[in-house]
């Protein structure tokens, strides 16, 4: 396979992790495993929780996020991110990496 | 610096290379160092020159590509890397491991 050919693949990974929060969202289920809408909500305060709702389901249709129902009462629902998902960090922490050094504003 | 004020970082990063093509120019100039207009063209034969011309005054003026004209006749001019470019090598090997493991479609 060409380095073209691998193009889009490429280009979508970097469409769907540019969006915003999405970054960030990993990055929350990366640090604490398995969460509830709540502790994602608490631990990005400047997204808006229809935002949380729309970015997690664009996540768990891409396969990176996964959202388990338990059937308490109330249920719980937690959200975790799939092998696809955490298999992201090497990927995020490079970039963070060259972010950090390199964008000034 | 917590990571929630590096984000916009990270996505302003994930969202310059997220666009059609941009990885694309980066990895043909971090294999073949300083190239002229003809050289990325052939390379990247499904992209029109328009959108090559469009691309490269992008990644020039995020400082990724450098233009460098050389006053012979005829004018010559060549694109390369900046250091800021340059040092995108390991990210996007992470990205496109990731994509290359992960996307199927």
């Amino acid at each position: 396979m060409t380095k073209i050919d691998l193009c889009p693949k490429f280009e979508s990974a970097f469409q769907l992790l540019g969006q915003r929060w999405n970054g960030l969202i990993i990055r929350v289920l990366l640090e604490h495993g398995a969460a509830r809408f709540r502790h994602l909500s608490v631990n990005i305060p400047a997204m808006s929780d229809k935002m949380l709702v729309d970015r997690l389901k664009q996540l768990e249709d891409a396969g990176i996020v996964q959202r388990r129902v338990y059937p308490e009462t109330p249920v719980r629902i937690e959200y975790e991110l799939t092998e696809k998902g955490k298999s992201l960090e090497p990927a995020l922490n490079e970039i963070q990496h060259w972010a950090e050094q390199w964008i000034n504003e």
